[in-house]
């Protein structure tokens, strides 16, 4: 998906929400879990209810990946079923040597058409190129993530010889610095957590115009309000993730009528900040 | 796998060779890729040719992955397959938020019963914690790679203040003190590629007693005799990886039996350093 697309999707939807389908089987409706599909069933009525207020799907391959190969076929089917005006992003968090990242892209862009990869830095280089060299497809590097073990490695101080750094240089600040000379705001996007909203001032003064994706919102405790006010660009610049909070609002009959609920009140509240 | 289980084998075959099955459809001999279930059926083969000279088969997730859902299938029959005797690993190189962390957990110490996990560090603590909790699984973590991109990000120098460190510490080398504080030599390894074998003493004189995976002999070019002369513990403690180079040794009808031989050189040689 180009990004004008995105941006595009974005006005017209007034949303920068993005619905992640961590669909874990033992959370599912009752009702649901003796079907033989009971995760693509699930997952096709929560598209359903709620492509109206989202721009984006966001598949956790691990969740899929935990019922081995029919997992797998389930995450081919739901991903195919997600409409092409949503960009279909995979959180799958890979990175590997170069001739293996093309393989993860060829999994992901080419066999299962995603849009979007999320992909962790600490390999360098050649860990990232492969997935950077597909047009009009996203690259989604982790930055700053939303969870506590952030502060274990992203957030050390580096030793740095610049000049231009009033503190020091951060781990995270170095990897958005140097992926974002390899990728472009058109095919590149950076994770940062909504639990980390006091840094989205200093992340905005390192990459203006890269779009985020933020989880944490929701089950975390992100504000929504904060990322919005602190993440926002010209171009909104935002895809703001919620799981949980929105797929297992309901457990009964109506799931998915709850789900709707909730992705629609994210997306009014999404309008005034937009506005 | 407990760990005295794999020092006997290590000690019984005098082997510290891992064959790495990066099984490229693309790559395996012409008379096998009509069959029905062509990468099964050549894993097979190279396991039975190659089993004797080495302790511990790894699997390369991006190759299946390609493959779509028969791609995953075909990892779980090969897994499947690898005798009980050899340390299955899954070089998937994940991690996540703890929730998610503990489903690829999941996924591949139970749904696929692998013994090790390749995990990569940038998130912390909660994305390692839910594989370590597992009971003789190990949880292989990304220490110093094989590749370029090394030097990118597990190179940089870190601001510490600690007198202790005669050099400005590395990030690669704090990821090797903390997360080995996480793990125990029991159920934690690290990924310390061939190719830095100069910085081998340095990984020692830090993890004197984990093992470590070593990829990148062979066709990447790192040297067996010095990660044996620098890396080699009183355990051994080492597993050395090397994968195109045995299982696309030959691409006739003999493929199996030329990667034998590669396996053998390999055992030989590693057979001298264990004296």
């Amino acid at each position: 998906m180009h990004r004008n697309s995105l941006i595009k999707q974005i006005e017209e939807k007034q949303s920068y929400l993005c619905v992640g389908l961590d669909t874990d089987i033992l959370r599912i409706p009752k009702h649901l879990q003796q079907n033989k599909n009971a995760i693509v069933d699930f997952n096709k009525a929560i598209i359903d209810a709620t492509k109206e207020f989202c721009v984006s799907f966001k598949i956790n391959t691990a969740f899929y990946e935990a019922l081995g190969s029919k997992g797998w076929a389930a995450m081919e089917e739901t991903t195919a079923y997600i409409p092409d005006t949503h960009l279909k992003i995979a959180d799958a968090k890979r990175g590997d040597i170069g001739n293996t990242s093309s393989q993860y892209a060829r999994a992901f862009f080419e066999t299962l058409n995603f849009d979007a990869i999320t992909v962790a830095p600490y390999m360098g280089e050649d860990s990232i190129r492969p997935f950077l060299e597909y047009e009009d497809k996203w690259t989604i590097v982790l930055g700053l993530t939303s969870n506590k073990g952030a502060d274990d490695f992203e957030m050390l101080k580096l030793v740095t010889d610049s000049e231009e750094h009033l503190r020091s240089e951060l781990l995270y600040e170095r990897v958005l610095r140097t992926v974002s000379q390899w990728g472009s705001p058109d095919n590149c996007m950076f994770v940062t957590g909504a639990t980390q909203a006091t840094e989205f001032e200093n992340i905005r003064s390192i990459i203006p115009d890269h779009f985020l994706l933020v989880p944490g919102v929701g089950f975390q405790g992100g504000s929504l309000a904060d990322v919005s006010k602190y993440g926002m660009n010209k171009d909104c610049g935002l895809l703001v993730n919620a799981s949980r909070a929105i797929i297992f609002a309901g457990s009964g009959e109506d799931f998915a009528e709850e789900a709707a609920m909730i992705a629609k009140q994210y997306q009014t509240e999404m309008k005034l900040y937009l506005a």
